[in-house]
């Protein structure tokens, strides 16, 4: 095929595509999942990956995440956080040179429907400890996603959309203990983080099975949202 | 002029270019300033900006990053982090759609020697307060990059490359308060530094002005390096 084209400025010699790819945690009973679709075409038809795509021309950025993030598995997430943008390795595609700005949220599997579309032929929860290979370089991607997420949990109020509304202080121990892998120390943490008063007591209780009743907490939406965008200081206070 | 051309491959729909934006700190005695060069081609010809450039299809991101640092301002930095992506206005150049991929550094600029060069006229430090307007989101980049350098004073040992090798306590703490922009508790900040346990009293002492002699202070650095790659957590600490 012969294509002429009237060239009427100069153009700036360069051909990098920009794509986008998502990293989406889910929290459900103490485990930790991440979504991952199955590629339709290419060399990785059949294939599970990460979420993602080409970013259109006439849209930004993270629209383009919320739109692969869509179309790829159904899921429709309020936020997403830009996590990196990957293009120091410039064979990381090998169809074209790819820059890829990845972005990484919270969500809770249960409420979700997947359905996938486009591009994929699936959707689906895998448990992080058993992705063992991702196609290109998402493995790295992902990897750098839960370092992202772990380092966060130190000093930022993150990780409560993904309990119930009211919930008991081991729920919260739990997901903390889940997203580190590790144990904590219960009443140091039950105090620090009672410390940064953005948890509420209520006046309800729970029990479960054969443990003691045990009160529930909601967290101040406000005090929350204050210590978020102030990139929060747990504890480091100067003034 | 017509050009005409052999297609062999259905090519990807995408006309975005990608850039490389670098915000770089500068301290000296007690004040913050950043690099601008003065643009020597196009719409913003003779305006102050940061530097920066179009990605090369054949470098790296960062790459990219070092080189036009180097090509318009003449200064080579052992690091610069990535910042963030600015890619969700798709306006915010007049020229393509283009997304740019901020990176930030801090250097002491008394060791810098400032040359400009290819599509820079001249380079020059500025005061941080007295950066009114910048061309294209240059100064919502700008002020993206010193969020996150006072956020990172909060959680990450930062700022020991802009001091002297051995340093009395009180350059530290004006260090602090010249970038948090405020005046903090001075016995405070001494405890919380001094137990992060990166610091090592020397037994030299200075003598300024008509104060008291002071001990001078030097970083361990291994210590240093080791907080750092673990992305800190100054004071949370659940185990």
């Amino acid at each position: 095929m012969n294509v002429c084209v009237y060239i009427t400025q100069m153009k700036l010699n360069q051909d990098i595509k920009v794509a986008v790819d998502i990293v989406l945690f889910g929290y459900e009973q103490n485990q930790l999942f991440i979504l991952l679709i199955k590629q339709k075409y290419g060399k990785y038809k059949d294939r599970w990956s990460l979420p993602g795509g080409f970013v259109k021309d006439n849209e930004g950025l993270k629209e383009a995440a919320f739109r692969e993030l869509r179309e790829e598995s159904g899921v429709v997430v309020k936020n997403l956080e830009q996590l990196y943008t990957f293009g120091d390795d410039i064979k990381r595609d090998h169809r074209y040179r790819v820059v890829s700005v990845a972005y990484f949220g919270t969500v809770k599997p249960s409420a979700m429907k997947l359905k996938a579309s486009t591009d994929a032929t699936d959707a689906k929860w895998f448990p992080l400890e058993d992705i063992a290979k991702l196609p290109y370089d998402h493995k790295y991607i992902l990897q750098t996603a839960y370092e992202r997420l772990r380092a966060k949990l130190n000093y930022q109020p993150i990780g409560f959309n993904l309990l119930d509304k009211k919930f008991p202080f081991s729920d919260l121990e739990n997901l903390y203990m889940t997203i580190l892998q590790k144990k904590i120390d219960r009443r140091n943490f039950r105090k620090k983080i009672l410390s940064f008063e953005f948890l509420e007591e209520t006046d309800e209780i729970i029990k479960k099975g054969s443990g003691r009743p045990a009160v529930l907490y909601k967290f101040n939406l406000s005090k929350y949202k204050q210590s978020i965008k102030q990139g929060i200081n747990f504890e480091i206070k100067f003034a």
